[in-house]
């Protein structure tokens, strides 16, 4: 990591107190001052724009950009949650190890021109497609993990278990490649994948969900001591035959084992019973919401109302779009669509506005999802920065934060810094070209 | 109208066959040939660019364009709706004719950025604050209008008739300068605006909606022989209230004058009975649907699911966004959060897909609720196109009606022709910078 130091001058900044103008970033790696001195000889000035911490993507599956747009729709009549998975497990065993570092690395610069600066990469692809091992059994992690140091996004690799196919399944064929056999495996491959010498690299672990682990391997997984992260309650059917199988929901059954602590974060939880979100409280554990990907898919709106008191961060999960901004603001719309009133997630005597809950979401709340200091324009944090033009009409006479957060698009995003580094220029990844030609063959791959 | 010919070769034509590669676009102020004489010695090359007819926003409040950003949140306990209205109110009542004529043209440029070549502007506001009429009765009609052609969008004046406040509440103080005294007044008015010497400007009748309009003028309005536009049931306690003195819903009542026939344009209908969705259908009447107002104020989903056979068109209504592929992929994944499955609006056995059935909402079903030819990309159409831009990481290698319909954002939206006129070049319009500076002002007065 460089330790040239740059000034930052833009228009507006959102500091921990707030939106301010007349301020100055001082960064390295990390940022190292706020200064009310905007005339310094160094500063770059960022006229018009809106400089916030960037956005932190807590729940992606990176090897799904290669599906955008093929199934959204499709002429069959069952076409549901399920059939959506069939075509998406045909991409995940079709694309070799190359394919998926060069999908993942058109990802990762899409989320980067987005403002995303981190990635939560909620991996499980493991092993050859018929279940075989790679000889490095960690080669497609570590692929995932290049992918995202070659662009410059920081990566928690969240490396999932997988054992069956559902409670009491045991696997089928189209999911050998996500095979683990044994707690152990799964725990192991954490702890070398932790040790990656890149600061912006680090681990979690990631038991997919009470489906697909088995119950007897859960405690062994809560000696776990990081960021652990699953999928929870996305879908009706995967509650309904949890409850009929062990009297529990599945964040009931994830919580009896002492999964649920302030280091978990359950993914979805779209259907959530009273009961669990009472457990979510109670262990300080936070959802991830993806609200682009779970309108996709059919899998119903979350009740944000009743979650007051839980921690909501974002994922743009199946990457059906990336568009950092418009995951924030669904939060409150769709709260307000299930409560018939306004003002949900902020309500009165806040010391947060709207604007500023919903960043918190995609900033803050997302770095702690991942064990990470990062988060807040705050000095000692990352350098991990994204600027907001808004210098357009869509924003003329609209206060600073509320223009970003009801209206911003990914093009309104022009500078990202990631530990200092400016990865993306004028809303361009300087890489760009070279990383859609590298994905091209393998988007045509999987477009069939 | 000039009569130079154009000749457009985009990569991809959205054609009424489909999405069609290889086919210019010949174009005076109506579309005169496809061509797939691709290598025409004067066709302007639109490389990586999608060409769609240009969309319609049939449902707008221009001026509201002064709120944004002020709006989406309050510290006030009891937001609501209602609370929103008040505040609406007093930008209403505070801006000058030039106030209002500056804030249109500023939502309008902002429109036809977008996409957006006609708008159906639901124009409520006729009189002084405090009721006293213009020297010219239609001076702020006149004024919209104006600001419409100077940016160059297509208008449909849909002149609102407003004539209490409540069922049977006099007119409020606040609601004095959308006053209508007599039906006669307002079919007399919107005669006079019909007539208007330019052709990009039509007019309409705009009952606001059963608590705005004494029952006894609904038959006399019925005989208005053009586009007939009314909000319906976008609040329940709009519904509750109607069935309460009337013993009849919001549709029912306006059916029983008359007034639901293939003219009519049903705005919202947010929370309909299924007898008001016979009335509907049996009417061959439309629904503009408004999502992203919708989601706003807290109106609630619309169950798109139980609409079939019935037109659906779209609007921004309060323009807290301005996002015509936003609004246009929201009907079908509302659906889905509604109906818990996918393929709501498109289903098995239909001869349009699903990125086809969600564009006609935006185009050809605009086009007719407004009583206009266009919205489709055929010889002898108004030559109102827009070009999206999809040579972007977000669109790569995905087929390019479901990347623009799935991922789209206005910032897509590179070049625009409206008659012909080439309006849009380039992501920009030539008069912002101006439209821009004279707004400011105004937008500064309604920010207190």
């Amino acid at each position: 990591m460089r330790e040239i130091e740059t000034v930052l001058h833009p228009d507006w900044v959102w500091t921990e107190e707030g939106p301010r103008s007349g301020v100055s970033v001082v960064l390295t790696n990390e940022i190292v001052q706020l200064s009310s001195a905007v005339d310094h000889p160094r500063a770059v000035r960022l006229s018009g724009k809106l400089l916030l911490p960037g956005f932190v993507n807590a729940h992606s599956h990176a090897f799904q950009r290669a599906i955008r747009g093929h199934v959204q729709w499709t002429r069959d009549a069952a076409s549901d949650f399920w059939t959506w998975r069939d075509r998406m497990y045909a991409a995940a065993n079709g694309l070799s190890p190359e394919g998926i570092e060069a999908v993942s690395r058109l990802a990762f610069l899409e989320m980067l021109e987005a403002g995303f600066t981190t990635v939560g990469e909620f991996h499980y692809l493991h092993r050859q497609a018929d279940g075989t091992p790679y000889a490095d059994p960690d080669e497609l992690a570590r692929r995932v993990i290049a992918a995202a140091l070659d662009v410059g996004i920081r990566i928690a690799l969240l490396r999932v278990v997988y054992a069956r196919g559902g409670i009491d399944v045991p696997l089928g064929p189209t999911q050998q490649r996500f095979r683990t056999d044994t707690p152990d495996e799964a725990l192991a491959a954490v702890a070398r994948l932790a040790s990656h010498p890149d600061p912006r690299v680090t681990a979690g672990l990631a038991p997919h969900s009470v489906r697909a682990v088995p119950r007897d391997w859960l405690s062994e997984l809560a000696t776990f001591a990081g960021p652990v992260h699953a999928h929870v309650s996305e879908q009706p059917a995967e509650v309904r035959d949890t409850l009929a199988a062990t009297g529990l929901t599945p964040l009931a059954l994830l919580d009896a084992h002492g999964l649920v602590t302030d280091r978990f974060t359950a993914v979805h939880l779209t259907h959530p019973t009273p009961d669990d979100l009472a457990r979510m409280r109670r262990g300080g554990a936070r959802i991830c919401v993806c609200p682009t990907t779970e309108l996709d898919l059919g899998d119903g709106l979350l009740p944000v109302e009743a979650r007051e008191g839980i921690g909501l961060c974002l994922g743009t999960d199946s990457h059906a779009r990336i568009d950092a901004l418009e995951e924030a603001r669904s939060l409150e719309m769709h709260a307000r669509a299930l409560a018939g009133r306004r003002n949900v997630m902020s309500p009165p005597g806040d010391r947060h506005g709207l604007a500023e809950r919903l960043l918190r979401a995609l900033t803050v709340e997302g770095a702690r999802a991942l064990g990470l200091p990062g988060g807040a324009v705050r000095v000692g944090a990352p350098a991990d920065l994204v600027a907001i033009d808004l210098d357009r009409p869509a924003a003329f006479g609209v206060p600073p934060l509320e223009a970003a957060v009801f209206a911003g698009t990914p093009e309104w995003v022009s500078d990202v810094w990631v530990g200092g580094q400016h990865v993306v220029v004028d809303g361009r990844h300087p890489a760009r070209d070279r990383v859609l030609a590298a994905a091209a063959p393998y988007l045509r791959q999987v477009a069939g």
